[in-house]
């Protein structure tokens, strides 16, 4: 393999995480160790920064803000969810990588952002442009195939226990059989954000709260999830759910959608968690329901962030990085659990195009017979994840993060005007 | 002042607090210091506890336990909403503490708990059973009078500004001029909350997120607000919003449709944010508006509470015991701010009547002229109220809480049955 010289291109792509900017770390850490990398060029909003050469130069950023990456939410390179569309538009993109001399191209992110990935490999292929591509997974939606587990995935659900956990408190105390507390958590055709709640309870305690998670691989049953609030009142004096936004009726319908005008008429945002809220209060007489929606707080809750998850998302860019400069192209990053009784991850490679066709679905046999909680296959998988927290900078009582003096690249192409 | 000898009780009342619990520790260590203490009760729910005698020992919790409280979220005795609605309510509560021979009783609690603690000195004063009763201030409100501020209110902020800088940089790097992010945060008819938000601002930036805060105090304009959103897009990419649920419109309605009322004939609100989320989409076409409504979460994060918040709360709780013994009663512990510029905090008393018919509004001055926003004389009030971190302790990747035994106390008397 000849020693391939030039720059250096890292994108982000989709909703953001806690740890992507981890990625972002890991990459331009492992970059600077290698002769054949002469610039390190960062793409604002992933490929839309491509098209209209936004670069800005990370090598000029200080190590103090390199490293602050590491507990930063949000993209810091901006991100985007524009798809490639054209062509012409991918044309573009290995014009301005010529431009530029990218050579080695780091794209962080989902199925989409890797699809996009593997297009822009199979054109330079295509024309003799050398360049090597490599994807970085990302999502809290931990739907990516080939890969254990997704960086991000860990920090929100580790969030998303804490949370219930310590909503449960507040609830179990003001409860006295008459109150129902619902947190709707992200995950539109895959439960596992919703299932990573169960790591609320204690080992042995089936009992704790959540008292019922409802995922979107379990259709909802309208009269036993009344039994079942029911039961878990009479039992525990109060009720902690946590729901998909994604749950479907046995119908196959969203059960969101059912939630456009509430008891009074008016009209309501579609929302899993404010669905359940009226059928609970059509048909439960008397019972209090406070429904919470973390939205994109769960995806960008850094101060409350897995150090496994961090640490592994810095991981992920550095073996990016490495597996280019040894020859490596058109493949995703992969996180591979080792075979022991204690946790250890290396890192693998997975081709892109098997990355972009597929999605990991929540097993099915790691959901109780219930339908409303998780066995001990999920914890075992889940558990090691969310171990050990990121240390965040604290400054005035607010976590503190990296700003990025984004210094621009200049430009070498007359602007771009899409078709 | 002769020595009285006796039996302790302690209750929590209304809606929890990250470090309600925490004055429940100040109060159990300190009552242990004095010999005229002979029982540490606890009443379940409040009042509830109090009329059906469901009282538990304290002095028989671990002392890991007591200290597990410092950092544990809910209230750790149970708390209620209940209100003592008869004569015959109140004679109830007088013949228990005399069955039991409570001598000091000690509230946790808003306004409404501290008129209940007054009614009920005011009963045994009558009847001359010598009661002391102190209260202990509580509430995420921060609206009690006679006090600089109220445990609970720090932590509430401290969170909320965090989740305000976090939801930020998500929404920072997703805009592309097009995205409004809403956060809807508690506060029926003050903007104590969402004003807490503007610590999430760096100090000289004014125009760090989050660029709107819509608070009860200043009615919404619809004109101006999608007037002050487009300008924030044009100039910042996004627009971080935080909403009050008492956010009220210029007729004075609530901006929010009323759902119900809870037992205090307070208004249950909710979908300020939801609401907006509306206004925005019927007339800002493209762009797009996520809304977190963190309900709860925002009172029960004990992951993310402020020590000093933390340990004001348990020096209130040791101030009561300390007050009571030295002879006061029908006071309610009060938070003073010393003069210098290093911020100072001693404890003070105040008549129970005054608290439980007062109400601490967030001063207009405090706004600035715009309306969205608070000037440095908030800051000044409220910055030093959130600085240092508690440290919770983690177990298997989530926080782990006190868990008391509640050894049952025997009781003494038949059932109550109200009339």
């Amino acid at each position: 393999m000849s020693e391939l010289v030039g720059n250096v291109l890292v994108g982000q792509s989709g909703g953001p995480t806690s740890v992507i900017n981890a990625s972002v770390a890991g990459i331009v850490s492992e970059a600077l160790n290698h002769e054949c990398v002469e610039e390190i060029y960062g793409t604002l909003n992933g490929v839309l920064g491509i098209l209209n050469e936004d670069f800005i130069d990370l090598a000029d950023e200080s190590q103090q803000q390199i490293r602050a990456l590491r507990h930063t939410p949000g993209a810091a390179l901006g991100t985007c969810r524009y798809k490639l569309k054209s062509q012409q538009d991918f044309e573009r993109v290995l014009e301005v990588f010529k431009a530029h001399n990218i050579r080695y191209f780091f794209y962080i992110g989902g199925n989409d952002s890797q699809d996009t990935a593997d297009k822009i490999s199979k054109l330079a292929q295509n024309q003799e442009y050398e360049l090597r591509v490599i994807g970085v997974p990302k999502t809290i939606d931990n739907d990516l195939p080939g890969t254990d587990h997704c960086p991000g995935y860990a920090s929100a659900i580790k969030y998303i226990a804490t949370t219930v956990r310590e909503v449960a408190c507040d609830s179990e105390s003001m409860g006295q059989g008459d109150l129902v507390s619902i947190i709707e958590v992200m995950g539109r055709s895959a439960g596992w954000l919703a299932a990573g709640a169960s790591l609320a309870k204690r080992r042995d305690h089936p009992h704790d709260p959540p008292h019922i998670i409802l995922l979107p691989e379990v259709p909802l049953n309208r009269e036993k999830i009344l039994e079942d609030i029911q039961r878990v009142l009479k039992r525990e004096k109060f009720c902690s759910i946590v729901v998909a936004e994604g749950l479907v009726d046995e119908d196959g319908n969203y059960f969101a959608a059912e939630a456009q005008t509430d008891a009074f008429g008016h009209a309501q945002l579609g929302g899993s968690g404010d669905a359940l809220s009226d059928l609970i209060g059509a048909n439960l007489p008397g019972i209090k329901v406070r429904v919470a929606k973390p939205g994109l707080m769960q995806r960008a809750a850094a101060h409350s962030a897995s150090k496994i998850d961090a640490d592994e998302a810095a991981l992920a860019g550095k073996a990016a990085v490495e597996a280019a400069i040894d020859g490596e192209t058109d493949k995703m990053v992969t996180l591979l659990r080792g075979e022991g009784d204690t946790y250890t991850c290396e890192t693998g490679l997975s081709p892109l195009s098997e990355i972009a066709n597929g999605v990991k679905k929540l097993p099915a046999d790691w959901i109780n017979e219930d339908g409303v909680s998780m066995n001990f296959q999920f914890l075992r998988y889940a558990q090691p994840l969310v171990q050990d927290e990121v240390e965040v900078p604290y400054e005035n009582g607010v976590p503190t993060f990296a700003r990025l003096s984004k210094v621009r690249v200049d430009k070498q192409l007359a602007p771009y005007v899409s078709a």
